[in-house]
């Protein structure tokens, strides 16, 4: 890990608190973090053991730093060393994973440590959700997605031969520690996937975010104060929705902006990263959200025009054709919307726009309406 | 199943309340209530579909008859069946159970229904709690121990190589559904292992229980309404401990009287059933937590005594040489007490008792008492 300037990791890190109750717990954002991660568990988790969950790219860049600032404050910790990707996320690793934190005899007053991006937090989460019927947790965030996503709002779980995400609990963590520095090592494919979501806060509710992401985007990608800023502006937002709704009855769906359209195109390309990740699905399914709300005369076309072009800018695809290697026609991308758990009961439920950061969810869309969008979608 | 006869079908089920705020739920128990399963589901959870998790012995017997109820009130279920026996309570059958479940496409507001003993209830409850991160859940225990326990409280979970119940979520279920009637194709042995756990509650902190049960025992084994009266008490008296402290801060560790050791007992025979069943363990348990208490003068050896002639004078064992096969040594034993989750950082906690209906936790029992204790009670 390349160290940060003595004056960065002097800076106190930003704090946004989650509220949820006797459940609440702080996100710290900022550059250093790892560094100060075994003191800020040492303070709040007294006497507290761990297991620290990774995988094997994030091992090799920030696991012994990691370690070894958990051990300096004296905070006894086990790795748990998973191979990379959303391969991860199933019942075999989840067993892998219950048998390490069990092999290093941990209590339920003890810590599962989550550091790594989406999988790895999903997967150590819902481990430390089901091992002794709830362990505690911690998030160490490595990915853009994971610290400005995933990592808050406690859903965990893992995937099935039916799809993903299908089993899993919420289980909050006691605390978040993003360590904005981390980042640069992220693939920048993956800091952009990230940043897709990042954008969805701002189409959701925060039309000012929106326009200043579009005015300071390349700073975000270049770090420093900038991105530090938008991580804590982003965790805001996704903890204002969860505090409204933790357990996804009702708001929180606004949160699957773009991830409609986009799970089944993740779907349709058979999980397989290489042509297309999470973030990237998301782009392009936030294209088609306001892209499809205009076709519905809910929006301007003016403000799907103006989503494409931003995304577009930061090297996001956001049309069907962007997706290398085809795509399926749009009959049986339907299916994959139809499987898609967030259907309730037979009804076709999208997060539809009224125009940028005036979203909302709609719970009847005729899926004759979703067919002849895509098939117009699909048309070179 | 044999038919009820009509007297008995017409009695209003008792109904014991289980008091856990937004995740409050009733405990229907009497004769006849599969017939009614039906129409009480369509009542409580109106638009529910299902999928019944069930063992092979005991689909043999009543799944039809389950079926056939909710069919007659409209609601669509889904058999899915498991082999019989504590070997079901791990991550293959649950994942079979998972994908089941999936493969109904039931959805987050669908209910999982546990038609079994404590087995299929902590293994269909857990895979409820976990499949589209919790779905609602019913409980029809058809096993005693499954009645008095196992069905009350919302723990969940299976097993690993690493020990018992160590995986799991506490998952509260919508309604429990107790018919007394399928007790009665119930082997005999499990009766009187269920039975231990039902006179657990008068050890605990019911003394009139004790000995109403003392004088009652046949009734309740014969059928009938000090069956149905028994098996109340006995929820109320979980459910009331259940109520104070959901997730086992505190007080529920009283529910562990008798487990300490039984457990350990179990470990030892190698979870083999033939020699050893849970309730024969905790049966054994209880005597050894007397007997131990009466040694450590903190009760009367005579309560001691009293406990041993009841729990035999209804066929149960309680001395560890009723255990079949033979046990290990005193030091091995103890090392299956101390691996026993119950053990909170190295300090060994016990069940312990002023007498009957007088126990209270202990938390820093030496194990060299322990281990004293055990040598004398494995003296011939
Ligand atoms: N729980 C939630 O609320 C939630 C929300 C959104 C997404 N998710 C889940 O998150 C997952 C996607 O997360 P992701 O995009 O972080 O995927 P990921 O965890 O697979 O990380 C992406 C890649 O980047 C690597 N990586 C991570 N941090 C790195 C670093 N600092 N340096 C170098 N390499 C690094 C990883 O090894 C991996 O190869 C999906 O499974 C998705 O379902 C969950
Ligand atoms: N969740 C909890 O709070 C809790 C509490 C206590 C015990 N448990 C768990 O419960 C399990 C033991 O439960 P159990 O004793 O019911 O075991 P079980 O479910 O294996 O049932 C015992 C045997 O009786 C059979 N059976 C059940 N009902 C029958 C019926 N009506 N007719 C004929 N056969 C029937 C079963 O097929 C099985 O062979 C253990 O795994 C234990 O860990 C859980
Ligand atoms: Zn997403
Ligand atoms: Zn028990």
């Amino acid at each position: 890990m390349s160290r940060a300037p003595i004056s960065e990791t002097m800076t106190a890190p930003v704090t946004v608190g989650v509220s949820l109750g006797d459940r609440s717990y702080d996100i710290l954002i900022g550059p250093g973090l790892v560094a100060k991660a075994g003191a800020e568990l040492a303070r709040r988790l007294p006497g507290v053991r761990a297991a620290i969950v990774t995988d094997a790219n994030v091992a090799a860049h920030h696991l012994e730093a990691f370690q070894a600032s958990l051990s300096a404050s004296g905070v006894d910790a086990q790795p748990i060393v998973v191979a990379a990707g959303e391969k991860s996320k199933g019942f075999d690793t989840l067993q892998e994973v219950v048998s390490g934190i069990l092999e290093a005899r941990l209590e339920r007053g003890d810590a599962v440590v989550a550091l790594g991006g989406g999988v790895v937090g999903d997967l150590a989460g819902f481990a430390a959700g089901i091992v002794r019927r709830g362990m505690l947790f911690v998030q160490a965030p490595t990915s853009l997605l994971a610290q400005v996503d995933s990592s808050v709002g406690g859903k965990t779980g893992i995937n099935t031969p039916h799809g993903k995400n299908l089993v899993g609990v919420f289980h909050q963590p006691q605390l978040v520690l993003a360590d904005t520095d981390v980042l640069d090592t992220l693939p920048a494919r993956e800091f952009r996937a990230g940043y897709a979501e990042m954008a969805k806060y701002g189409l959701i509710d925060r039309p000012d975010f929106f326009a200043w992401l579009e005015k300071n985007w390349q700073a975000v990608f270049d770090g420093g104060d900038a991105r530090v800023e938008a991580i804590a502006q982003s965790c805001r937002a996704k903890a204002a929705v969860v505090a409204r709704d933790e357990r996804e009855a009702g708001d929180r769906a606004l949160l699957n902006l773009g991830h409609t359209f986009g799970h089944a195109l993740e779907a349709a390309t058979g999980y397989d990263g290489s042509r297309l990740v999470h973030g990237e699905g998301v782009a392009i399914g936030m294209a088609l959200a306001h892209r499809f709300s205009a076709r519905l005369n809910l929006a301007s076309p003016d403000d799907a025009a103006r989503v494409e072009a931003h995304l577009s800018a930061v090297g996001l695809p956001t049309k069907l054709s962007d997706v290398p290697g085809g795509l399926p026609g749009a009959e049986r991308l339907l299916t994959y919307i139809a499987q898609d758990k967030k259907v309730a009961r037979g009804a076709l439920t999208f997060v539809l726009t009224h125009g940028v950061g005036q979203s909302f969810v709609a719970r009847d869309v005729p899926s004759s309406q979703v067919l002849a969008f895509l098939e117009e979608s699909l048309r070179p």
